[in-house]
């Protein structure tokens, strides 16, 4: 261990299953002096000092970041913004502050509305980990092992403010890569908010059914995991929806016309498009995992 | 182990993972003396001789089914009714038959037109188990272990044909059920059918995009469950799509309106729909699996 750690003070603002899991791996790697948290539900922060995840707690955020090098916003994509207005005040100059918001474009947007201009000391990022549990107690220090964290730094991010964000995620088993704003919103609705968007459409049309009890008794073996991510927090998915809605939009028009098209080839008894459709399909999974 | 096992001489016609399967949990459960397997596929047939799978091979259905107690047709959809004619001649009275075809009512009517009638020795099955993986080297002896296996007997079905079909899917460890042809196809349709569509379709979506392997590099963690049924065999589920038409085309039309519906509400920032539908059906799905 460093005689000097990294971090000092780290401020983690939402100690949920991402705030908790980068809390308990920058502890585990050992370097990080103090971590304070900080969040509306008080039984949850209890929780969190119980769990040994954070030292301390404040549910005030200008007490709770007071002195911290590193702020770490891991609140629901909706909550993003009143935590950001209500740290203005608070925040000093030298302290980092960064997000792990699942789109970029809205945080973004918000943080040159509250602050009038980009903050250099703001770094925006995302890690793309995450399990359909939330809260502290599903919190684990390998979340983040061999995933990927995206940073989106802007023209205005300070150099150093960005070196170090970069450093604490890599510390957690992370690979870090930067990109674009708009690139990561739109890879993210393709991969990621689009799925999900699928599996809870799925499962609701299924519940809606009036032999639903039924049917859900005969789902099939790959429905469980087909049908996962419909078990993630309804909250946070509705903030992603409004967040990166106009990607999302496009994403949900690509896939409803290809989806259309293979029911008209499924309807004319065009085999060799529907056939066609799942070779390439095939193909490119088998491709991307090797499993 | 009984003095006179449940079936002397079983015949698989198709050993991949399903025939497989059965033919190693029955062996493992000491209630087969003999397996002879049959196929188009020689190299095939050879590995499941040479893995223990079978005892024997016929490339010739007409011989392969000689003195057969049971027969079992195990190839995908679209090969059964070639299948069954090739049979007609050659299958005794004595020797009972039965299938594993995902969709019930294309089978039913393929043997109707085949024979002029139901045969009373005739018992649609249907196990729901499987993986993504195919062909006999993926084929184990637990497969069925607590899965559910569908029997769709007909008025013109022998009560003691089906009652051995029965026995022998409950010795691999299954629950063995009775449906109406009808109900299983719409059930499977829901629950299996239409998934494997959204699955295949999302990866070809977004396999045809520009940035695709930017894309995919970074689909995140719910992706790889959410993609898995896309990596399934291309031509086994082109057959159950022409198979199951109707119902399936039902059930995306069904899937298509709902999905619509969630776009509509994000577009025009309707938050209670949004966060509703994700709700329940995030309610649905845990109330499923109590994971």
């Amino acid at each position: 261990m460093a005689a000097r750690p990294l971090i000092r003070r780290l401020c983690i603002i939402g100690v949920g299953l991402i705030g908790g899991s980068l809390a308990r791996a920058l502890r585990e790697a050992g370097e990080v002096d103090e971590i304070v948290g900080c969040g509306r539900g008080e039984d949850n922060l209890r929780t969190a000092v119980r769990l040994g995840v954070v030292d301390r707690y404040d549910t005030d955020p200008a007490r709770a970041v007071t002195g911290a090098d590193v702020v770490v916003v891991a609140v629901p994509l909706g909550a993003i913004a009143p935590v950001l207005r209500a740290l203005v005040p608070h925040l000093s100059a030298n302290t980092v502050v960064t997000d792990v918001g699942s789109a970029k474009g809205s945080v973004v947007a918000d943080v040159e509305r509250i602050y009038g201009a980009i903050p250099p000391n703001f770094v925006p990022g995302h890690p793309i980990a995450g399990t359909e549990q939330s809260g502290v107690e599903a919190s684990f220090a390998t979340l983040f092992q061999n995933r990927r964290v995206i940073l989106t730094p802007l023209a205005e991010t300070c150099a150093t403010a960005h070196h170090l964000i970069r450093q604490m995620w890599a510390l957690t088993g992370a690979e870090v890569i930067d990109m674009g704003v708009r690139h990561h919103d739109a890879v993210l609705a393709a991969t990621s908010h689009l799925p999900h968007m699928l599996a809870y459409t799925l499962v609701d049309t299924l519940a809606r059914l009036d032999d639903r009890a039924e049917i859900f008794r005969y789902a099939a073996g790959g429905f469980r995991d087909f049908s996962r991510i419909a078990s993630s927090d309804p909250k946070m998915w509705h903030d992603i929806c409004i967040a990166n809605r106009e990607q999302l939009l496009e994403m949900i028009a690509l896939f409803s016309a290809d989806l259309e098209r293979l029911a008209e080839a499924i309807r004319s008894d065009d085999r060799a498009t529907i056939l066609a459709t799942f070779q390439r399909a095939k193909r490119a999974r088998d491709n991307l995992y090797l499993e």
